[in-house]
């Protein structure tokens, strides 16, 4: 037999890895489009968690950190003295700094209500926060609902298919099901908040995983866990072995001595695993 | 053989089917053994769901219907003009009218996160709601934190380990696990959110389902549904045929010409239901 024709009979290639920019035209949600465009231009895929409990100290950190980052994460319903005005200051200083707002609400409840709780209430988040996410437990009525009231507001939204904490249950069919309820309204839910980019095998046949943006939580240099169920995992794991393209990072930088130059040593070190994936 | 021997060898018998007052000492958590008191006090197991945008028409509310109602279930996220003067008048109806407040946070977040979430923020809800509810989804830190928030000031967690809109996840394995939960939290878990009560099987071995409380949404007296997914059950079949404990009625009572005596109609329709399943 011919040896050059058993050559050419190996695995089908492993699909090619895309640039973040290549990846733009993968999608139609705008939110997703800019945070591409951020993470290029900024040379970041780093995600600050501002858990903090004062509109002040949320608002300093977003202005000290802000240059690192391509986004912040909010709890604003951790905030002892949430206000109007402290939404205005926080766009302000996303605009100045070029970065997008997630306000981490993980809504869960059925579609009903989500729309209340999403457009309207003291928080008004779809008002202001580029991004959101949700829970899929209730069924595709909570997405169909928050992009009633987000779509048309230009917003975007991140779907929970798996969770840094421990014995946490969005795995397997529950995973399936929320990457199947993202791609049904694929216009508004642009990505997931998962421990990495989820294999074809998850999705519906024919979906590109790299269509979606992949968010993970839990992210620190050490790696280790708090003591009530969080587990961290470092960003080389996390954006090269698993393929995740934005590292979320809470108390590993604003808790630390430095948060500046450690905010620094996660931008680097998440572009830097960025970049060896796509070699 | 002796015939009356074959005769003894049936079937085990269903367990006898309790009263609310015989359930109390199946309780620690002081607020379950406070609601099994209202339901016999008022007759009723009748939860209001009150899900109205402003503060003055959910106390107007709270003070109408108070009298039929063992229960309201607020959504303070939804009211455009939440106060701590709101807070004080809903926990002077409850006194007044003999009712609990149950905030539907669905907490859903790891366990630090719903600390701060559950504890602080605008709403402060472990202050004054007596119950709320978690998604187990996060794993069981979301229990652990809630509790370590809300057991010393004697409050109460519902796990969601069922619901009532289209196409959603909380079922089979993830049942089991919320069951699982909150077995191992108890003396804060008191109860669960479900289409019925759960099965034994459901439950780790040698738990009486009877030992919790069920409390079950999307009941009206003509069955349907709305848009955004939610389906409708009427009292009796969740009360009666599935042995739930509580039924939650929304807008088929606020949305009625006559809202106490359609909630009349539900508090009788529930009352009666739970009697004759006690026959």
């Amino acid at each position: 037999s011919d040896p050059t024709a058993k050559k050419e009979e190996k695995k089908p290639e492993a699909p090619k890895e895309l640039s973040y920019s290549q990846r733009r035209s993968l999608f139609t949600n705008p939110v997703a489009i800019k945070l591409l465009e951020i993470m290029e231009r900024k040379s970041s895929n780093l995600c600050l968690a501002a858990d903090v409990t004062s509109a002040a100290e949320l608002l300093r950190i977003a202005d000290q950190l802000g240059p690192k980052l391509c986004m912040i994460k909010t709890h604003v319903d951790i905030l002892d003295d949430f206000s109007p005005e402290f939404v205005a200051e926080l766009e302000a200083l996303a605009a100045k700094h070029d970065f997008l707002i997630f306000e981490d609400r993980k809504f869960a409840d059925i579609g009903n209500t989500v729309v209340q709780q999403y457009e309207g209430g003291v928080y008004r988040i779809a008002d202001w926060s580029h991004v959101t996410n949700a829970h899929v437990v209730p069924g595709p009525g909570v997405i169909q609902g928050l992009k009633q009231v987000g779509l048309r507001k230009g917003r975007g939204l991140l779907v929970l298919a798996e969770m840094s904490s421990k014995g946490n249950l969005a795995k397997e069919s529950y995973t399936q099901s929320a990457a199947a309820f993202a791609v049904a309204d694929r216009d508004f839910c642009f990505g997931f908040i998962a421990m990495g980019r989820l294999a074809s095998a998850t999705f519906p046949a024919g979906v590109d995983p790299q269509s979606f943006l992949y968010l993970t939580p839990g992210v620190k240099l050490q790696q280790g866990g708090d003591a009530l169920g969080q587990q961290y995992d470092t960003p080389d794991a996390v954006l090269f072995d698993r393929k995740s393209d934005v590292i979320i990072v809470g108390r590993g930088i604003y808790e630390a001595k430095d948060p500046v130059g450690e905010a620094e040593l996660y931008r680097a070190a998440g572009w830097s695993a960025y970049q060896r994936r796509l070699q």
